[in-house]
């Protein structure tokens, strides 16, 4: 695929999730509009869609269709917009600005932002229940695993625990492989779940490659708080520093880091081998994922 | 069955319950154990377990068997506890007390109890997706449905809108039924649904019953509220009237929110005639549950 048709595809799949995630928002009355709208605020304020595009993109690669992933991708982006809210608030990142908007709790406030935070991980969980899919316990289990105390939600602690501590990239790569990359791995998992069993040999190399992109995409990110302007991310950047996080171009330097994040995406091309030229759009995708400049 | 033979029942299940979620937390290291040891606190410690109780009951009176019922037992009060911690932290009710201990950001910190809460809500949805039951996505549905933005979430919100306020009887229904009564209805429907399929009219009656019991339940906690000491109760007695909340005693007074206890009991009795004999522990249990005093 060219890299035309790759932005095209993006565009496309972005598209497809972000109006169905606002239908879960339109002709509602709802008890509490307040609630309601906090909610919508967390989800639907712009967004790279990343989640998503790997569930469709995973899962087309095994044969699975465009309306049955829709319930996995939209639950995978409300379970990530949920740890967003939160992990903005006060007690923890206390940050103003997400996505070029005010935060959550800025823009509504702070126990408004629990609650909406709290709900959406709940709307999660109930988009893909209603799908109802013949896979829903193993689509279920895989979600829940991936964004609780073994998968993000660990990670989010482990975050907060290394603030101003010194962890070295081991410590590192198992902090985000829990914050962000759990997530990642669950998205081409429910992906390729939705078309096939869970013995196909063919999920365990999506996850390899996830596990992969995941890392790779986490290192870009801290190299694009280095390189990046705060216009272009949509938040303050050089923030990780200022708030002496650790990161991986601190870690391993500026050059060190895109060597690393590059041997990462070629890692993931290789894991997707046993799916033959059917993984090619996802060979596009890892390695768009270390180009993007935001 | 007598009133002694009641308490043994219930303290049966209680216990039942309780060792099923306390397994949930032994024999694990995790990968952050400051996490772990946070959300077992908020769900270990204390608790009348209403809701697992009202699952066993329901389920039961249908024929449901209790080793099918565990599963929502524990997702129930899981969804519950993490209600509480989340309930208890300062942007929100800022209690320093919960069933006679420290709440989670007390004995832990503000970061860790939103995140505690965060995974015992994600463990509720795990834990009913382990069970994989042939139900499953009613069950999934019932549960998100009840815990989300229709349901406790709301409850929540318009609880925190309320304060100050000056609602009317109708309203503090209305906030009730959302935020207590959404949980108890779905501990009635999961129960039954482990029984049988979602068309049997059964499931409206325990609806019916669960509806009422539900407010009662609400109501008698408010007149403990006031009649109640600290130490009988767990929690710091008058704190509602300290805190200017609205309440059933301070509509109705005292007498009239005990009068409205009681008929609503007589309600729920009546909804469970479609169960006949069958529903006779339901009917113990609406009984004691105006009786109760903590």
């Amino acid at each position: 695929m060219s890299a035309d048709a790759l932005v095209d595809r993006l565009a496309t799949d972005r598209a497809r999730v972000d109006a169905r995630l606002e239908a879960l928002f339109v002709a509602r009355s709802g008890p509490v509009p307040r609630l309601e709208a906090a909610m919508r605020h967390g989800v639907l304020v712009g967004g790279k869609r990343l989640r998503p595009v790997l569930v469709y993109a995973a899962g087309r690669a095994l044969g699975g269709r465009d309306e049955d992933l829709d319930a996995p991708a939209m639950a995978l982006e409300l379970i990530h917009a949920y740890s967003l809210v939160h992990d903005d608030l006060p007690a923890m990142d206390d940050d103003d600005l997400r996505r070029g908007q005010p935060t959550v709790h800025k823009a509504f406030d702070e126990a408004t932002a629990i609650l909406a935070g709290d709900a959406l991980q709940t709307l999660a969980f109930e988009v893909l229940a209603r799908a109802a899919h013949p896979r829903l316990p193993a689509l279920m289990l895989t979600l829940a695993v991936a964004a609780g105390r073994d998968g993000m939600a660990a990670g989010q602690a482990l975050d907060l625990a290394a603030v101003g501590g010194h962890p070295d990239v081991e410590a590192l790569a198992t902090m985000h492989g829990h914050k962000t990359g759990a997530l990642i791995r669950a998205a081409v998992r429910l992906g390729g779940l939705v078309a096939v069993d869970e013995e196909d040999p063919r999920l365990a190399a999506l996850e390899a490659y996830a596990e992969a992109i995941g890392l790779a995409f986490q290192i870009h990110d801290d190299v694009l708080d280095v390189t990046g302007d705060t216009a272009t991310l949509g938040k303050v950047s050089g923030a990780d520093a200022a708030r002496d996080k650790p990161t991986y171009p601190a870690l391993l330097g500026l050059d060190g880091a895109r060597s690393r994040a590059h041997e990462l995406v070629e890692d993931a091309v290789a894991a997707l081998a046993p799916l033959g030229g059917a993984g090619a759009p996802l060979v596009d995708l890892a390695r768009y994922m270390i180009e993007r400049d935001h």
